[in-house]
């Protein structure tokens, strides 16, 4: 055996748009209950993973103002460290909903080609609804995130924060 | 509604390997043959991960002089762009077999904490194996990726090119 010395390598960014395609395109394969239990999975993937990231973010963050400071947070911090980007807007009604506009979301930015996935739209928001909403729960914060595919790659995230 | 402006937000890097955590724990709670569907899926994930990682890498990138140089390649801008650092070392025995070395493999650096899942290490390397089998499918070498966990997060892959 020989060693090989290696010079320096140049960086891109898709692996993890690239593990979601692969989940999706399973899922787009299965029909009726197999495909409701696959979406429930994958959101479900979505909220462990969420839960886990803005753990790590908050770690070492002071406690947030009010809901309104920590939706900012989910929108900037932890909206960059999984998507490299910032939601481009953020609304409220300050009575618990919240509609965060990503205007070029990055899980459809790259399948925008491929119009056969398009119908099938909600297969690629569904683990980042979960993303959302397994944030939320680990800031104690209870809710129901939907989301609407405008027109491709927009999304419009709408999260409704569940009063006790 | 009312629209929130938003300050510049500080990056991480950690969702690749959350959700790749979160995949390796469905399949710890599998047992036998579901067992060994799971980690048969999950490398076949990998696989096709790896099979367009590489298609993107190298779509405007000059033929590969041979076998190794393409294997420098891997080592280089595939894991980095997988894994944002690059295989310490590679090692062949110029007749197809190829060790490569990871001597803080990202997927282990964060586990290490919870021995628990060390036992079952198998889970956070196949993965990992079908990334390097598909990229390497994708450039037309069929192969057999194992993996060995000398000492985490340290890991050495080996990789037995098939010859026709």
């Amino acid at each position: 055996m020989s060693t090989i010395a290696s010079p320096a390598a140049l960086e891109t960014d898709v692996p993890l748009e690239l593990l979601h395609l692969e989940l999706v395109s399973r899922l787009a394969e299965k029909r009726g209950q197999e495909r409701e239990k696959g979406l429930a999975d994958l959101e479900l993937l979505g909220y462990n993973a969420g839960y886990r990231i803005i753990e790590r973010l908050t770690r070492e963050h002071p406690k947030f103002k009010d809901e309104l400071d920590l939706m900012k947070f989910i929108c900037k911090d932890f909206w960059t460290s999984v998507f490299k980007k910032q939601i481009d807007n953020l609304r409220t009604n300050h009575q618990g909903v919240y509609v965060l506009q990503d205007k070029n979301f990055k899980f459809l930015s790259k399948v925008s080609a491929g119009r056969q996935y398009l119908d099938e739209s909600g297969l690629f928001v569904v683990f980042s609804c979960g993303l959302v909403r397994g944030s939320l729960a680990n800031l104690n914060l209870n809710s129901i995130v939907t989301a609407e595919i405008v027109s491709p790659p927009a999304v419009k995230f709408q999260v409704q924060v569940e009063r006790n």
